[in-house]
């Protein structure tokens, strides 16, 4: 059955009417009629079976047949990372983390960032679509570009993924399923300085292997060590 | 220092001419001169440092002055998979599975693949740059598209990832550190024969988790499972 994103739907909700955009996919694109059936999912666990009764391309209305609830994971996987100067290689890292299982994603500015700036709608497009293809009940949290100061004032402690020399844990041996943000820098790395001023506040610097990795890939592995521990 | 693959360079060599594509990208591309020093990988171990003696744009000539070799990563890790309808998908695959650390990869042609033809000379070069980006030293063995059958009866037994019921082991369980190939389905999953062929030779069915992962995802993720245990 085809999977529709509706964040304003709630239990208590008994009809629905599709935004413009979903209307149009719906009724336009997948040609779906009154009387066909679909999958709601409201990201917060909510699945939703409904019956279109109105198959109108601009405001398509359904109504709720049943809903279920699965209860949130108990391990929080919250990746930030730098976004890429490539920004397709991010937006890879933002789909398949979402397969994966991250629950937030935190696009970090650092001083060594070379991009500056993000499409947060873009994004956010991109972790519903890997929701509904995953068939995942919970849409990631995505938080917009925040600097890297800021971000550790806020997180005072979680690891910290870097490339400098020094005493460094293997992320599988350190992680913690809460308050624990995965920290993955840009292209050159974290700046001494940032590196410095986390392990300060509490971060542990980690190793991702001996592989040189980039920073989608780092990304993507620090979320994966995360999943299975 | 720039790097260039030179697979025909070995222990003895002294002098050595690039290929006219790798010509032409030292001294037109990067616009490198004589007397300029770069580093040659064999992609079997080998790391030669050497010497421009002529920035001929056709014919780039070196003079090797130093050989490095590291011994072969004791694990096999050998990703067989169905090439993804999306040929971007794989050869993200095959980029960020080279990153890791994969030693084999094998297109397999399955009932289900929706993709029956590959380029073998782009999914190369492919590993080629990610071999040279990620500074490893090994070049991964790429086998052509091969068909289920005659993969089974080439390698016995291995795990086998699948999205239908019964009894199912975790990869980190059962990995094995050679002769034990991880297949990764296409698209519509491996037919039921193709699992119970697998299954009579000696097959693992293993699960990946109970998230639903896209071929690429759960490719790459198998080799990150590998890579760990």
């Amino acid at each position: 059955m085809n999977l529709f994103y509706v964040p304003e739907i709630s239990a208590e909700s008994r009809e629905i009417t599709l935004s413009e955009d979903e209307s149009k996919h719906a009724c336009r694109v997948l040609r779906l009629r009154t009387g066909d059936k679909v999958i709601l999912l409201d990201g917060r666990g909510g699945t939703y079976t409904a019956e279109i009764i109105e198959d109108h391309p601009k405001h398509c209305t359904l109504h709720i047949l049943d809903y279920q609830f699965e209860e949130m994971p108990a391990k929080e996987i919250h990746v930030a990372i730098a976004p890429t100067k490539n920004n397709e290689r991010i937006e890879w890292f933002l789909e398949k983390a979402t397969e994966l299982g991250i629950t937030e994603v935190t696009l970090l500015l650092c001083g060594n960032s070379e991009r500056k700036q993000i499409k947060e709608d873009r994004f956010e497009k991109i972790l519903v679509s890997a929701m509904k293809q995953s068939q995942r009940k919970y849409l990631p949290k995505l938080h917009p570009l925040t600097p890297f100061k800021t971000f550790i004032s806020e997180h005072p402690k979680g690891a910290l993924a870097h490339c400098y020399d020094g005493e460094k844990s293997l992320l599988q041996d350190v992680f913690q399923a809460s308050g624990y943000p995965l920290l993955i820098g840009p292209e050159g790395d974290f700046t001494p300085e940032e590196v410095a001023l986390a392990q300060q506040s509490g971060y542990d610097s980690i190793s991702l292997g001996k592989n040189r990795l980039r920073t989608e890939t780092a990304g993507l592995y620090a979320c994966m060590i995360a999943v299975m521990h």
